[in-house]
């Protein structure tokens, strides 16, 4: 079988980084007490509601075939939702629903690029980034930001990169770092969108999860609607992320051609998972803060637990769920150090390098362990880093 | 914002040949009482038993994250099932659970073409077909089979198409044509692809509809294994077209690339739907029996209702849900045929057009409405046919 240079390109040969993520879960198969610090995946699971309502949906009768663009009601409720949000007038003629966050960056990149076309995208970054873009066959080019910035990409970086590219990807807040990106950063990414001509996919499946400052789409800047993909899901917001049910949303006119894709891929997504949908957006902003909460509060004990200490420096996460913690004090590449305090303390945190170049010396901490083991295992890092340093 | 030509190119620019069904769903909007024969979709809803089995697998905490290629335990099921269908050895290396049979039709492209590259498939086609190919860049090459060649192609006739081609989709049973594929068709298409070294990719989601002869899998010819792609579904042999769930099974070293692709599309397909998946292809041959039985029935009652007739005359349908009828001797074309059965008996086919250029002159007919009114439709049909010609 011949295969396409496409398909065996998608990870770019090289490894990804995720041997420890593996090493944990072979670990407890072996029966071992790992402390998983690894996914970002909630603690719970899909409130009972919405999984009533599912199947209600189901019996109901919304077990054939859903319209491809998704159903009506729901379109309608997330363009409300990003309207809101926003200020930016949003139609159902702006949704198309998507099976998660990810199949719908997967379609904007498929609508902007042809083959051998470039992408930027900031590093570090979540996972798939990279991958996606060459599922398409594009070119993924990576923009470093820095720790002393906060993780906050830099206009002249990205300008250097970005002549010829067709889109920028940017994610706030941020997977992995927990920034949330400041008005400057996102006007400067407008500035960089419109100096090249380039569209944005803006990820912002995390927006309900801002500890410090505020969710801006980039979206709502003067000129940026018609550039922008956003990209949205209910995964996070909603614990819902087995579900595969999330958003594009965009100019009217591509997403006219983004349908004639969606077609080809999956041929819609099932109508009761987008019913269960609807009634979890039903149950409003409470219970998003509901599902947010034990992160907000795991952050400020880990802030807490942390405070004074020299040799593991926090990196104040303003969103997310995730902490990023500064290791160089240790001299140790943060491969190194994750596979010793999974080892020796059975902690896994994900090393930087997981997530690109630019995270090299930090580790990435997923709060989603309850409160108490997650306060002890974040006091034995820092004990261990300590000890290290 | 500039899109990519691959998605301003998906439907290649003409007309999709669904006007009629639009049509037909403007008129049932605005109360008018029309016999719709369009849908490939059960006139039942997906049984209560799968819906409940996805209930309980989700309120047993079946809502995070499923592993991206697959639960195995619906892997193993599924590839069992192959290995007994068929007598290939399968595992569950060999397959990958995909969001429905048009994700892995879509998988399956990309793993096997590169932009610009050519693909075959053979003409009249199930709708998507073109445009998948398009979503990835390809380019879709149409090979004719005959209305009196029983819509089975020919050898010569792929061959004059196949220098150059990755790839040839062939699906039986067919849809729209009914056909199911004899063993000589498909040696014939072994030989093909041995001959041109292509993959084939073999669309069986009707695997468990065949009235007449049985259903031969290519995959188990010899040698055609390693180069072999099925698609299969839950969608028409478990009634199950809006939950979504299908596979694509083939060669493990392939499948270890697609898997690749799966991550960045998808990033898998919900846990509940896999698991009422599993549950549904434990209810057995006797179930799967029960939602092709309808299909059976009203297959013979067309048979007897159109005996005799000479205007319309149906070519013996040997699988899948539908019917082929051809209405040359009316000399109109089947754009204009339907038009008119729909404006004046208010009864909804499709257009052989629909479907690509060698089923012009026919109307497909979907037995997809209870026995009795399907029967005095079939009755209308032919009076109206009668009378035209």
């Amino acid at each position: 079988m011949r295969l396409s240079n496409t398909i065996t390109n998608i990870t770019g040969g090289g490894s990804d980084g995720w041997e420890l993520f593996l090493k944990a879960r072979g670990m407890i198969a072996e029966g071992i007490d790992v402390t998983e610090l690894t996914i970002g995946e909630h603690d719970i699971k899909t409130d009972r509601r919405i999984l009533d309502a599912m199947h209600a949906s189901a019996l109901g009768g919304a077990t054939g075939y859903a319209m491809v663009p998704g159903i009506d009601s729901l379109r309608e409720a997330v363009a409300e939702r990003l309207q809101t949000r926003t200020g930016v007038a949003t139609g159902l003629e702006n949704v198309l629903i998507t099976a998660g966050g990810q199949a719908a960056l997967f379609a904007a990149f498929r609508a902007l690029l042809d083959e051998g076309e470039r992408a930027l995208f900031i590093d570090p970054y979540y996972a798939t980034y990279p991958g996606t873009v060459r599922s398409i066959g594009g070119v993924p080019v990576p923009v470093k930001a820095r720790s002393r910035d906060g993780f906050q990409p830099r206009f002249e970086e990205m300008d250097a990169q970005a002549a010829g590219a067709k889109a920028i990807l940017i994610n706030t807040p941020n997977n992995p770092t927990g920034a949330v990106y400041s008005r400057e950063t996102l006007e400067a990414i407008a500035e960089l969108a419109q100096k090249h001509d380039l569209a944005v996919i803006s990820d912002e499946v995390y927006d309900t999860q801002v500890w410090d400052g505020e969710h801006i789409s980039i979206r709502a800047l003067p000129g940026m609607a018609s550039r922008t993909f956003t990209v949205g899901s209910m995964s996070k917001s909603h614990a819902m992320t087995g579900s595969r049910v999330g958003w594009l949303a965009g100019p009217e006119e591509a997403m006219a051609h983004v349908v004639n894709l969606l077609t080809n891929t999956n041929y819609g997504v099932a109508g009761f998972t987008q019913e269960a949908a609807l009634h979890a957006l039903g149950l409003g902003e409470a219970f998003e803060e509901e599902i947010a909460a034990p992160f907000r509060r795991r952050r400020a004990l880990a802030q807490k637990a942390l405070a004074g200490q020299n040799a593991v420096r926090l990196l104040p996460p303003s969103g997310a769920m995730y902490l990023m913690l500064d290791i160089r004090a240790t001299g140790l590449s943060s491969e190194v150090f994750a596979g010793k305090l999974l080892e020796e303390r059975h902690i896994a945190v994900m090393p930087g390098e997981s997530f690109g170049t630019a995270a090299r010396g930090h580790v990435r901490v997923a709060m989603t362990i309850p409160d108490a083991p997650f306060e002890a295992a974040i006091r034995e890092i820092a004990a261990f880093t300590q000890a290290l340093a």
